[in-house]
C-alpha cells in the first residue's frame, strides 16, 4: 500500500559548498546551503539519493573550470543534469544561498565590504523549460515616519520653538534594522543581475548601513535616513515602482516578491509588509 | 508615486504570548510565536499596525475565558477579528506555532512528556469564510532500509553463517532523528484533530523517541525500529495512507502537504521527501 | 587507553519540558530547555545517561505538586538529586531557560504581557553546598548619545535656528533594539528575584519596549528614549550601580555578570559590553 | 555614578568578513563571524567602537596581501592591533568561525569536500604577549555500544541461532550525527594544524560521514560503524589520547577542551561530554 503515492519532492537539503562565481571580471567565493529535489512516481519506492550529492559535486567543479557567472547559473545546470541523472522523474527543483559581499562606501567615507544574502532557484519540467529565481537579501535602516509625525505634535505642545525648525531639521522617531528581499523568478535565457536587484532594494530603505562610519559619516547617514522615513510599506512599494522602471522589456509574466521587515527599536515583534505578484498585474496595477 | 501599488500582506511578526489551550479535560499552556496579516489596498500608505497586537492580546483573553480547544480556533478568531477592525482590508491572515507536549510510554517502559510542534493557520476573504490549517511537527527515528540491505549482503561474504538468522533478527543499519510534518487545511466549521494527526505521523515512522528509557527499553524501541526500516518516501506514503483512511469524510478539495526529512547519521546533510496535494488528488490517485 | 581521562561534565542537553512555576500568588507556566551534567571518574566509562532525564522528570512533577518558586529552585532540586543518584560523581551542573513573561504598560498606555527570558543555573559539589545563578534577559531600546550630538553640529550649520530649541527638544539620531543579560550566582539559602532583576536591565536602558502603542504611547516612548540616550557601555555600568544599591547585603563574594548588545541600526553588527565581576571588586571599584 | 566602572569587554559583534587563508599551497576561501573586544578603564564613558571594525577590515586586506596562513593567526594580528589603536585598553580579545572544507574519500569510494567548522580565538594582555586558540568542529557518526549489547542479549532470547554469528558481524544499535569540538589554547609563536585537530576528532568517532556514498560505501560505512561503538564519553577520551600522543613537546599549561555531542536518534534530546584540562593535568592524570 505504502509505496502506491507520487511524490511532490524528493531528494537532500542542507548540503554545503564553496562554489565560485565569476562576474565583472571578479571572483567571488561563496559557501553555498543547496536543496535539490526530483518528483517521484508512484511506481518507484525510493529515489536514488546519492545522484544528488554526485550531480551537486560535478556541476560545481565544472562551474569552477569554465567560470560561472552567477548562483543562479548554477543552480539551473544542476537542475537539467537532475533530471537526466534520474530518468523516471519529470521535474526537478533547486535551491541556492549564499552569503555574499560588495564594496560600498558612505559618501565621503572609507569602502568597506558589506553583506549581502544571495538566493537562486531552479525548477525545470521534463521538455517544458526551465525557470530560475534570482533572489537578494538587503540589511538597511528605516525610519518610522508616523513617530516622526507625532513626537514633533507632542514635543511643540511644550517647546513652541520647534516650528521655526520644522521642515529644516528633522524630528526625532524610532528607527532600526529592516532586512527587505526580491525575487525575481524568469525563463532561463533572461537575465537578472543580482548586483541590480541589490541596488534596487538598498535604495528604497530610509538608508543603507556601513560596516566603518567614522563620527561625521555616522551623522550624515542618521540625517540622510530621518529625511527620508519609510513605512515596510513605502520600501515594498518602492523597490516594486524601480523593478517596473529597471526592466521595461521583461515579460507580463515574470514573477516578482518583495518582502521587508522591520525589527522594531519599540517593539519586540517585527513590522512586515509583502507583495507577491506579475510585472504583468504591477503595470496594469 | 510609491504608494499606488497595492499590497499581499501588511501586519507583525514573531509576537510572542502564552495561551492557554483546554481540551479532553486538560489544560495545554503554550508558548506561541504568532504572525498576522492583512492585505492594503493601493489608496492606502500605511496599515494600522497597532490593531494587529491588540487583537492578538483581546483574542487571547477572550480565549482563556472561553477555554479554546485548540491552536487553530484561536487563530480562526484572530483572524476573524483583524478583517473586523481593518475595514479597508479583503483579506486577512494568521500563523501561529508552538511547542505541546503529550504524555507517551515505551511499551513496559515509564510515562514521559514527549515534545511535539503545532502549526495553525486561519486565512478569510472577506464575505469568503475561513480556511483553517491544523500542523504538526514529530520528531522520530528512521532506519535505512536500502543500507539494512547492502550491508548484509556485505557481511554475509566474510560471515556465512549470517543466512542462518536471516529474516530472524535484523541487519545493522543507519538510523537517525527524523521530523516530519502533516497539515491538513479545511473549512471552519471542519474539525481535525491536531493529536490525532501526532498519531498518524508518529506511527508512521521506524519508530517513535523517548525522553526515558531504561535499557531494556532502548533494547525494544531499537530492535521495532530496525524491523520497521523506512526510507522518507514511504514515511511520507505511509501517512498519506493513514490520512485518507482516518478521514473518510473530509471533501476532495481538503490540502494536505506532508514533509519528512531524515537527519542522515552516515550523510551531514538531510534526506528529504515531500507531498503537497488534495483529499481528492490521493483518492483518485 | 582510552577509558583512563576522567571528565568534566557528562549528561543531556537540550531536554524540553513544561515547568510551572509559583510566585506573588501567580501560576507561570514556563516550556524551560535544560541540560544536566554530572563529572566522571576516570575509571568509569560511560555515566548513566537514563538516569538524567528521570530525575528531571521525577523533580519537575514534586515541584508541581510543591508549587516551586522560580526555575533556579527547581534547577538546585535537580541538581542535588543528580549528586544522589549518579553515586560515583562529585560534582552537578543544571542549566535551564525559558521565555518569561510579565504584564506591563507604558505611561497612560494599555497592559501588555511582554516577553522576557530567564535563565538558571545550578551547580553542586558533594559535600560543599550548592551555588545557584539566577539570570534574566531583557529587550529595550538603545539611542546612541555620540551620534545624537554629532548629529545635531551638523545639523546646526544649515539650521541655525536649532539652537534656540538645543536642551529643550531632543535631536536624532539612530537608536535600536538592544538585547541586555543580567545574571547574579549566590548560595543556595540566599533569595534573589528574577523580577527584580528585570526592573533592573529594563530601567537601565534608553526605554523599554512594548507590545501595544497608540500613536500618542509611541510617540512618549521615542521621546523618552531620546532623553535618556546610552551607550551599551553606560547599560552594564548603569545596571551594576543599581545592583550594587539593591543588594547592599549581599556577600562581596557573589558574582555579577552584565552583557549588553545592541542591534545597531546604523551597522549590520551589533555593539557590545560587558562586566564579569563580585559584588566586592564592585564595592572596592 | 554610572561611568565610574571598568568594564571586561567592550566592541562589536557578528562581523561578517569574507577571508582567505593560504596553506600547503592551497587557498581556502572562508567567510567568518568575528567578534573584538577590549576593556575599557573606569575612567573613560565609551569604547571608539569604529576603530574595531576599521582594525578587522585592514588586518584581513593585510593577510589577504601577505598570505595569513590561519584563522588564527589572523586573529592575532587583529588582536594586537586592536591593543595598538586603543592606548587606553589593557585587554584585547578576538574570536572567529567559519565553515571549512577538506577533501574526503571513503575507502574506495568518490573523494568530495566535506564540512568542518573553524573556531580561532586570540588574547592579549599588554606587555605580555598573546595566547591563541586554535579550534575544531567535525560532525560524524557515533554507534551506541549499550543498546547494541542489550539488543544482542534480547535477540538471542528468540534466535539462538545468533550466537554463531556473535563476534563475527555486529548487532544492530542506535547510531547517530555525533559534533564534537576541540581547542587548543597556545602561546603565539607555538603552531598547532587545524587540518591535524580536524584528523583526530574525526578518527575518534565511529566512523567519518560523507557526502556521497554508493551503495558499496555506504554499506562499508555502517558496517565500519558497528564495529567501532562509542559512547560520547568515549569519543572525548580518545581524542586526549591522541592529543597527548601528537603533542609530546607541547608544554604543560597548554589548554586543552574537548566536547562531543550525539543528536541521539532514539531520543528527542543529545547526550554530551566534556573535558576542560591542561596538558599538564592530562599527562599526570
Amino acid at each position: 500500500m505504502s509505496n502506491s503515492f507520487k511524490l511532490t519532492r524528493v531528494g537532500v537539503t542542507d548540503v554545503r559548498k564553496p562554489v565560485l562565481v565569476h562576474r565583472h571580471g571578479e571572483d567571488h567565493h561563496l559557501v553555498a546551503r543547496i536543496d535539490v529535489f526530483v518528483n517521484l512516481p508512484s511506481t518507484q519506492r525510493g529515489s536514488h539519493m546519492s545522484r544528488n550529492v554526485e550531480v551537486i559535486n560535478e556541476m560545481i567543479d565544472t562551474s569552477v573550470r569554465r567560470k560561472a557567472r552567477s548562483l543562479e547559473e548554477l543552480a539551473a545546470g544542476i537542475c537539467k543534469e537532475l533530471l537526466d541523472r534520474h530518468e523516471y522523474a519529470s521535474y526537478a527543483e533547486v535551491r541556492m544561498a549564499a552569503d555574499y559581499f560588495l564594496e560600498r562606501k558612505p559618501d565621503g567615507g572609507r569602502k568597506s565590504l558589506e553583506g549581502y544574502k544571495l538566493m537562486a532557484k531552479a525548477t525545470a519540467r521534463r521538455g517544458d523549460g526551465l525557470m530560475k529565481e534570482i533572489g537578494v537579501e538587503v540589511q538597511g535602516m528605516t525610519v518610522c515616519p508616523c513617530a516622526m509625525e507625532t513626537a514633533l505634535r507632542k514635543l511643540e505642545q511644550t517647546v513652541p520653538e520647534l516650528h521655526k525648525v520644522e521642515g529644516k531639521a528633522p524630528t526625532i522617531s524610532h528607527n532600526q534594522r529592516n532586512r527587505t528581499s526580491l525575487t525575481v523568478e524568469v525563463p532561463e535565457r533572461v537575465d537578472v543581475e543580482a548586483d541590480d536587484l541589490i541596488d534596487i532594494v538598498e535604495s528604497s530603505l530610509s538608508s543603507p548601513t556601513f560596516g566603518v562610519l567614522k563620527r561625521s559619516d555616522e551623522a550624515n547617514v542618521v540625517i540622510e535616513a530621518h529625511r527620508n522615513p519609510k513605512f515596510v510599506e513605502d520600501v515594498v512599494r518602492e523597490v516594486l515602482a524601480k523593478i517596473l522602471k529597471k526592466y521595461p522589456r521583461l515579460d507580463d509574466s515574470v514573477h516578482v516578491t518583495v518582502r521587508s521587515e522591520s525589527e522594531e527599536s519599540i517593539h519586540k515583534h517585527n513590522a512586515f509588509a509583502e507583495r507577491v505578484t506579475t510585472l504583468g498585474e504591477l503595470r496594469g496595477k
